[in-house]
C-alpha cells in the first residue's frame, strides 16, 4: 500500500478531516430563538451565577483541545505548526472514533514556552482537557508542568504518558507470561526524552525497583555532566547502582529491554546478554532497535514494536482515547499517575484470556478495551480525588 | 414562548450546541495509516514545502474562530468568557446551518487587547478567518485593527460590520420605497460604539454625504471634549456643519434614524420632525428606541427593528454567513468595504420584487440570500484583490 499517495489525496478530497458540526436543531424561528437570541441568554447568565454549570450547558464536557506547537512532529521534527495540522486533526478524528471525545486541533505559531503556557490557560474555559501532542523535549515537560499548575483541567501530554500507558500495559501482560513480577526486573530504558521519561515513572510506580536509563552517552548516573534538570531527576530515582556505562552495559542482565530512541541500534549480542525470558520493545517507527525476528533469535521471549504488521504493536491509540473518555466522564481536574496505571492495568486486563507471547496487547480495532480504559481511569479519577461529578 | 425555559432544557439536554465530527473513515489498518501514521506525514511534509497547501490538506479553508472575551454579551454585558459560551456555540450554530462554515468558540480569559491580538495571531494557521464577537468599544476597534495588520486572513468583527452590512442592505431598500438616494438623504445614528461606527462609515462607502453621530452626550462634533480616538475619528468624517445639540436637534429634518442605543428614547415628536417619507431603524433590542407603531403614526414610511416579531428585521444572520463563505471560499486575505458594501447590496436584491414597506429585508429562513451574499462577496473579493485562489 502506498500510504504517502493515499493520505495526500484522501486529504486533498475531504480538505481536511474533520468538521464541526451543530448539535441543535435550526429549522425555524422558534428554534433560533431556543439556541441564539433571546433564550441563549439564559444558560449565560445561569453559567455567569454558578460557574460550573459550564459542564452542564455547553460542549466543554466532552471538548478537547490537541496542542501543538509543531516542533517534534513524528519523524518529520520542527515542521511547524500548520504543516503539523494534519497529525493533530488525524489526532482528533481518532479521539472521536476511539473515545467519542470531540477533539480541536490548535496548532500554535510560537515555541515560546511561556506563551504556550498562557495561550491554552486563556482558552481554557471551553475546554473539558487539554493533549499536548509533538512539542519537543525538555520544552513539553515544562509546558506540562507549568499548565498543570494554571489550569484546572486534565493536562495530559500524549507522547509522554499515552505511550508510557500502553508500554506498562504491554509490560504486565510480558511479565505475566515470563511468570516474573515487578519487584523482581531490571529494565533498560533507551531514549530519555518525552516517551522514556514517563515510562520510567510509572514503571516505577508499578513497583519496578530498577531502571537503567539511558540517551545517547550511555547511562544516565548522578552527577553525570551536562544532564538537564529532567534528565537529573531520572539520574535520583533510577540506577540505583549508580552504573556507568553504554547501553550494551546496561542491557547486559536486564529483564526487559524498552527501546524509544533510534533504528537499529540493539545487536543480538546484546539481547543475548540479557536474562533469560527476556521481554524487548525496540519501539523506534518505522525502523525498530532491532527486528523482532533477530531478538527473538538472540533470546528474546516476548517482542513489541511500534508497528502494525508485526505482533504486539505498542499504539497510543489504546490508551488516550479511554483516557480522556474516563477523565470527562467524571469532570476531572487532572489526569495522575493512579489514573494512568489503572488505563496500564485495564488495557492489560482487556486481553483476557487471549493473552500469548504474540498477543499482550489489543488490536487498535477489537472491541471493548477503550470502554475498559475508561471506566478504570473513571474509578481511579474518583478515588483519588480529582473527579468533580 | 418561554425562549429562556426551552433554552434552559436545550442546552442542558444536548450538553452544548457544537460537536467536532471526523470527516475520514476510519474502519481498519489502512483507513488508519492514510488518516494517520505513517500515510499523515505527507501532507505534513507538502505543507512544510508549499505553506499555501495547508488550504488543501486541512480543515483550515472552511474553519474559522469565532473570538469573544465575554465582555459585551447581548444584554447581558460584561460576563466573561465561560459565560459567554453559549452564545458563541450558537453563532458557530448559525455559520454551520446558514453559511456551511465550520465555526469553532474561542472564548478568552482575558481582557487584555494585546494578549487577544496576540493569542489569535499564533493560532493562526489553524483558521480561514476570524470572526470577533460581542468584545466591547473601544477595545473591539484595537483588537481588530492590530489583529488585521498581524494576521493574513480575515478579521471581521460581527457586532460592527455585520450589522453595517444587514443596516445598509435595510436601508437601500428604503431609500427605493421612498424614491430618495444615498447622496441626497441626511442620516442619524444614535449610539456610536461597534455597530454605529461600522454603519457610519459604511454608509458614507454608499454615498451619503452627511451624518449625525449621536451618543449620551448628544451629537458629535470636531473638538467635543473628551471623543476617544475612535469618536474623534467619526466627528471629522461625519457631521459636515459641525452642529452642536442633543439626538431631537439632529432628527430635525433628517431622512434616516438609525438606533443601536437603548429602548424608547426617541419620541413620536422627534419622529415627526423628520423629513417626509422617513425611515426609522430603531434596532435596540429587545425594546426599540421607538416602538414601530408609534413611529409609523408619527409620520414614518419605513421601520424596520431588530426584533422578529415586527415586520423588517435587521438580524446579523443575513449577513455573517454568507459573507464568510464568499471570502472562504476564494480564501481571502481580509473582508474589506468593498466586500461589505457588496454583501449589503447583494442581500437588498434579494428581496426582489417581494419589495414592499413592511419587507425590505428577506426572513432568516428564507431561501437563496446567503448564496447570493456569498457569491457578491467572492467577486468583490477578487475584484478587489484581496482573493487568493
Amino acid at each position: 500500500m502506498d500510504y504517502n499517495k493515499m493520505a495526500l489525496e484522501m486529504h486533498k478530497k475531504l480538505v481536511g478531516k474533520i468538521s464541526v458540526t451543530s448539535k441543535a436543531p435550526v429549522n425555524n424561528k422558534d428554534d433560533l430563538s431556543t439556541a441564539y437570541t433571546p433564550g441563549v441568554a439564559e444558560p449565560c447568565r445561569v453559567i455567569h451565577e454558578k460557574p460550573e454549570t459550564v459542564y452542564d450547558y455547553t460542549a466543554k464536557s466532552n471538548l478537547i483541545a490537541v496542542v501543538s506547537d509543531g516542533s517534534a512532529v513524528l519523524g518529520l521534527g520542527d515542521i511547524g505548526a500548520a504543516a503539523s495540522i494534519p497529525v493533530m486533526e488525524g489526532k482528533c478524528v481518532l479521539f472521536k472514533e476511539f473515545g467519542n471525545v470531540d477533539a480541536f486541533p490548535i496548532c500554535l505559531d510560537t515555541k515560546d514556552v511561556d506563551e504556550i503556557v498562557r495561550t491554552v490557560q486563556l482558552m481554557e474555559p471551553v475546554f473539558g482537557g487539554i493533549n499536548l501532542e509533538d512539542i519537543a523535549a525538555p520544552r513539553c515537560f515544562e509546558i506540562e508542568e507549568k499548565l498543570k499548575k494554571v489550569t484546572n483541567i486534565p493536562i495530559f501530554h500524549d507522547d509522554q504518558h499515552g505511550t508510557a500507558v500502553v508500554t506498562t500495559a504491554a509490560i504486565i501482560n510480558a511479565l505475566k507470561i515470563t511468570g516474573k513480577k515487578f519487584e523482581d526486573v531490571k529494565a533498560v530504558i533507551n531514549g530519555s526524552g518525552a516517551a522514556g521519561n514517563s515510562i520510567a515513572k510509572l514503571l516505577l510506580s508499578m513497583g519496578i525497583k530498577d531502571i537503567f536509563m539511558c540517551d545517547r552517552k550511555g547511562i544516565i548516573y548522578k552527577d553525570r555532566e551536562g544532564l538537564d534538570k529532567y534528565k537529573k531527576e531520572l539520574s535520583e530515582i533510577t540506577n540505583n547502582e549508580n552504573r556507568i556505562g553504554s547501553l550494551a552495559d546496561a542491557m547486559s542482565g536486564a529483564d526487559i529491554f524498552i527501546g524509544v530512541s533510534a533504528p537499529g541500534i540493539v545487536s543480538k549480542e546484546m539481547v543475548a546478554s540479557m536474562n533469560e525470558k527476556a521481554i524487548v520493545l525496540p519501539m523506534a517507527n518505522p525502523v525498530p532497535e532491532i527486528m523482532p525476528d533477530l531478538a527473538i533469535e538472540a533470546g528474546a521471549m516476548v517482542v513489541g514494536t511500534g508497528r502494525s504488521d508485526f505482533p504486539n504493536q505498542v499504539n497510543n491509540v489504546l490508551a488516550f482515547p479511554g483516557i480522556f473518555r474516563g477523565a470527562l466522564d467524571v469532570r476531572a481536574s487532572d489526569i495522575n499517575e493512579e489514573m494512568k496505571m489503572a488505563a496500564a492495568k485495564a488495557l492489560a486486563d482487556s486481553v483476557g484470556d487471549k493473552l500469548a507471547v504474540d498477543f499482550i496487547l489489543p488490536k487498535a480495532f477489537d472491541e471493548g478495551y477503550s470502554e475498559k480504559v475508561a471506566e478504570a481511569v473513571k474509578k481511579a479519577a474518583i478515588d483519588s480525588g480529582v473527579a468533580r461529578i
